[in-house]
């Protein structure tokens, strides 16, 4: 099971009801992070978010409405007795912005382990069973969207084990893909096993104007997370101009990639209440959701 | 009139119902604000501080709960219109501290000139009518205390000019220190004042062990505003170690020192509520307030 939750729904500053846009992602006990404004801190602790099984921090780019909070979130993290390795991915550039914003956090009792994105590069990582990949994206700075995928096991057919004779005991290896014997016969895993099951998939889409690339990174994902800066389709070219998307860019995106859900994020503070705008999205997706602050899910 | 808030009470880290310690100063439309931690431009917005009078930043040192918010409010003050420059003064350190922060700030509308405090320095600076004087403390880093004054004119005494037979459109000329001349006669400004009176004065320390010269720096304080890290004396041992006053510490100050008035601040998160610990600084200064999020004063 993998929990999401988007802790703040937010862009470009913070509101007193409305934190900067985050996303937390928790899988077998261990969490990551993508961005960290300012008051992300209080804003996972508003949304019950465990902040000691934090390991990866997933930084989009480097505007302050996306990292500003870094420096407390470090100390923070400490408080909570941390001592094993924060690992924080980032386009490039990672290692200078680490360096100037912890002047004001110079110590702490982990380490931190960084991986810089190079310019233009896609990649993957794997963290804590979670695999992590990387999409440039085009804003007016560096910017990197995420996919978070947990592979799955195929379903275990107890039935095809039973007509097979195979005792209970043998069939945790079956069901990891490993061959087993008993009574001189030897049992293949997909004997017994119902086919390959989708990864879960998660993606997350701020701050970009639409890039081809986005939709096969986004691809049957359950839920994609993507940029609403304003709801009007008025505001488009403006967004556009500004390296930014409005709701129904995302709402194609959600529709063109098949995605299961979209939810709608990083508002401007000019638009205090997405929901009258949410019909935009609807039309072209009707899966769309205007995310709140606190929004959860469980895959 | 001096008008004077507290929009944060905190200190460490940020807290759902307490934002980091800060203060607010606003003299004829010109405001100044020492510290500026994680969600300090919220807690500014809460307590009705217009940042758009922003020109003067103190900051007291460089531990992340009293400067972290800074990119976020240099953006949010450029958001603002502002044009005019925004002078920051803080301990030695400053252009090292600034220059890494504004890395994720790096193009503001305004231009920002810093005055860099050396080592052991106690000084003074001119700040549109508010004379803003420094003092050195003793933390586990470089740290100042402020205070900030405000020059009176004497009391104009009406009846002293009616009785020497001035015409009451020369009263102003003589209120603002000027001889003037009528009917072949020269008045002097002493023969219709009534001496001089105190400057308003405004004084702030965090964080801090208690050391000496901060009793004549805060001597006649209208308002001191100092450190209450803990409220119960059995703490001062562990607090004076890490370079921190409690109540006590500080009403002795407040005492020691004449001030008129007494608020405690940067609360330890450990200390949810103040008041039943209010009573050990009102055993030695009755005049002291556990200050709360938003108090404010007019002067």
């Amino acid at each position: 099971m993998l929990d999401i939750c988007l802790p703040g729904t937010g862009g470009m500053l913070p509101l007193e009801n409305r934190w900067l846009t985050c996303c937390w992602m928790e899988y077998q006990g261990n969490a990551l992070l993508i961005d960290c404004g300012e008051g992300t801190q209080l804003a996972l602790k508003k949304a019950g978010c465990k902040l000691s099984r934090l390991n990866t921090l997933l930084l989009t780019h480097y505007h302050a409405d996306h990292v500003a909070g870094l420096p407390g979130l470090l100390l923070t993290l400490g408080n909570t007795g941390k001592t094993t390795p924060l690992a924080i991915i980032g386009p490039e550039g990672l290692r200078t912005v680490v360096s100037a914003l912890t002047v004001i956090a110079p110590v702490l009792p982990y380490p931190i382990e960084l991986y810089e994105a190079k310019r233009g590069e896609q990649g993957t990582l794997e963290r804590d069973g979670m695999t992590v990949s990387f999409l440039p994206l085009r804003h007016s700075i560096l910017c990197l969207g995420y996919r978070v995928e947990i592979k799955r096991k195929p379903i275990f057919n107890p039935e095809k084990a039973q007509a097979l004779g195979i005792p209970k005991t043998l069939y945790k290896f079956l069901h990891r893909g490993e061959p087993v014997s008993y009574e001189g016969k030897t049992f293949d895993p997909d004997m017994v096993l119902d086919g390959p099951r989708k990864a879960l998939r998660v993606t997350y889409f701020t701050d970009t104007q639409p890039v081809k690339t986005m939709k096969e990174f986004a691809r049957n994902s359950d839920l994609l997370i993507s940029e609403g800066m304003y709801g009007d389709d008025a505001e488009r070219g403006k967004m556009e101009a500004k390296g930014h998307m409005i709701f129904s860019d995302s709402a194609k995106l959600a529709r063109d990639a098949c995605a299961e859900k979209l939810w709608l994020t990083h508002y401007s503070p000019a638009m205090p209440d997405p929901m009258p705008y949410l019909q935009y999205a609807r039309n072209i997706f009707p899966n769309a959701e205007a995310a709140k602050d606190g929004q959860k899910l469980v895959l």
